[in-house]
């Protein structure tokens, strides 16, 4: 089993699948709590922002400007929910977070499972307070434009990949040193950038929760699987990859030298 | 009582209340001018952000270029207004962020209300300086576009909320950590990725400062009261959140154990 | 006299006036290329910038695009420039800056007018640069738009008053703490959200040298004495309330206790 | 020979040339990963907003917010490249920064090589998935547009001489102090600057790797050379100038004395 990883000095790695005492711990309650709130924070600006754009443009197609809009509320939202919660939950954000860790070993089962439903809940909750503040307007639900369905798919793959690639190298590792001072900026921007490349063709969402809230509150289902599969794939990889290569395994049994 | 803080390594929690000798402490006036410069310097460059939008684009209404515009001024330069009165005031340079953290119980009352005059006359200076600087042109007003009055009233709500979360998560909380030395950029980017959402709705000032020193200087006080009102309740409401849900009461009475 | 300052580490107040042996000095050599060389890095990204624009748009007047592109290459530029010679010269990268300094005793006089020297130098070595690399396109000099001159120079004044305030209380103040690691984001980012002000008045300069080189090489000196009184008078202004409001003199001469 | 540079605490400088043992070491071999991973995720962001820009626009002509866009994935994208490789491979992301290196003795010839290889891998990679999840939508090549071939030489030249002095002041310098915790945003930042400026003229390629990628995939040599030479130029004189003006030599033989 590799060595424990200090995610922004929180301790994860107990148990590769926890129990249900977890759920009663106040940490566990404290991170889910943290968990809603940055989400909230993240889709209410980001989901905002897309929403401005087609009240102030009357609903017109996605322009360089429009693009750019969407990726700076995206990473400086995105930024900010992961250094809000950094120090309490990890600062996951993302179903594709929690899970990419999970997969590397540094997160345990019931506690990922905890962290995704207060995701999705904080992302559901930010629709329906946009819903009300803008006077009714719609939530643009993610959807893909232009391209194949298993085109959309990849695109959000590898978007995911770099996503949670990022997470591990500066928040993860531990030996990321320094660089974990600039993670929640990085961890930001990365989605600002790839916003300005797939924004186009997916709307470049690297994050289920993201994509939920939308969904369920304007009732949109169309290729909504694609939301959950290219992230959760791509987050997963990234894990698998950054483990392999990068994580020294000090802490393995002796047995094995 | 929860335990003293140390926002940005500032000694605040000495009573709830305070006293008036306060005001005529050097460390209270010294943070007053630390207050009323960053405000000055902070609503200089935003509010003339908007003022130049009007100029070059003959007042045209929003548009998404202007809204980035706006997110990018008021972000940098809430960021920079932060940064340069943190170590001396604490960086507020927001009355909602002041009363955020009296909720709290992060600054006194008297001292809160030294800081809170102290933004507002930075604000009215700095509409003062731009109406010379811009050849008399409008300093425009914050005013609300095609939702209702509790539609905008809410929008303050939510976005104050995440800011004074912000404000907490990253410079108040004593468990803040390495994320303390990023805190000034938090704070000043969740500003501009709200109002990449709500700018297009109410403005999305968050800071009734920002919208008193215009509402002054161009005297247009319709809804007004919104922008007091809802940042308010927002930045309360985050500081109550927050003290309840993630500070350690060590200092608490040993009675209570 | 003030305390001796550790402006990001680099020992300045020797004398007040230095003397000329200090021209001869492998420190003084070595900061005054590192000020050249990093004015010319910010020159030619700022100017080039809006050479970029006038070439795109066929000469167009400033839209809030052209805005938002100059504020962001001179935001961008300057962090960069700052953080490149802050270990070697401290980073000043404008005479304005280098005078604040001067004005509150952070650098002696003979130091000072060296890295002025280096400083225009590199504004026109990058405007020489650009003029060559851009096929001889146009420098645009900077102007006064649709305002007064008194309102262009108090412009200049208060835009650069924000920017030396800032350099001493994020770099130059010893007290700065961890605020000083974002120093160079700070100072970059308060030009790039005075240029979203001012650029469409003044053309928002702040820098003496960062207009000098664009008015030798296209030889355009109409109003060009806004571009060195008001920085110098707001960069001065700035030195002298930084240091008598928040600089403890704790260094001062017994006797005055 | 100079003194050993810590590059973000990755020992490099062990011999001038190294040997062939070298490639089969397990941190040449995981720096070469890294290499690959953080172009792959640069690469496809930078050239993913071009393809998004040309498909949102039907293929106008470059516009300020083209430009914007353009300079922001890719400042965003390639600070996020270096910090990610930055514990692991140093984060050079760029033949051109190697070469810099390389030049003033920071890196070994076979690791160099290795770098490059894996660096020019990772932007083909990056380019063929863009190919497939864009629907076959074209990689837009470099391009000279509206000067001569020595004007655009001399344009990337001066352009890669920033970068890469960027990344010798923050990141290399044994004496960067806290600089280097902000190293990784210099470096990505810069790149948005000259983008903002020289995206017009060359596309502000300042990296063979970015530029051979795309010109593979499209199959478009014409003046590729310039891409190649220029950044090279570039780079390796702000490695001879740095190394030459800045860079104490207190391990050189005392016989120099």
């Amino acid at each position: 089993m590799p060595a424990p990883n200090d995610y922004f000095n929180v301790p994860f790695r107990r148990l590769a699948i926890g129990n249900q005492d977890e759920f009663r711990q106040p940490g566990a309650i404290k991170a889910a709590v943290a968990e809603f709130i940055s989400t909230l924070v993240f889709v209410f600006a980001g989901s905002g922002s897309g929403i401005a754009y087609n009240k102030i443009t009357g609903n017109a197609p996605t322009s360089p400007s429009g693009l750019i809009a969407a990726a700076v509320a995206h990473a400086f939202g995105l930024f900010v929910a992961v250094a809000i919660s950094a120090n309490i939950s990890g600062g996951h954000v993302n179903p594709a977070v929690t899970f990419g860790l999970f997969v590397g070993g540094n997160i345990t089962l019931f506690r990922g499972i905890l962290y995704i439903i207060a995701q999705l809940l904080g992302s559901v909750v930010a629709c329906i307070l946009l819903a009300f503040t803008t006077g009714g307007l719609e939530i643009p639900a993610f959807a893909v434009t232009g391209v194949s369905v298993w085109s959309a798919f990849v695109f959000e793959i590898v978007m995911t990949f770099g996503l949670v690639y990022t997470v591990y190298a500066t928040a993860v590792d531990p030996k990321k040193g320094e660089i974990g001072i600039i993670a929640p900026i990085a961890i930001g921007f990365i989605v600002g950038a790839n916003i300005l490349a797939g924004g186009a063709f997916t709307g470049a969402s690297m994050n289920p929760a993201v994509s939920f809230g939308p969904a369920l509150v304007s009732f949109t289902w169309t290729h909504h699987w694609i939301y959950w599969a290219g992230p959760l794939i791509g987050g997963g990889l990234a894990g698998i990859v950054y483990e392999i290569f990068f994580v020294n395994r000090t802490h393995e049994p002796i047995s094995e030298f």
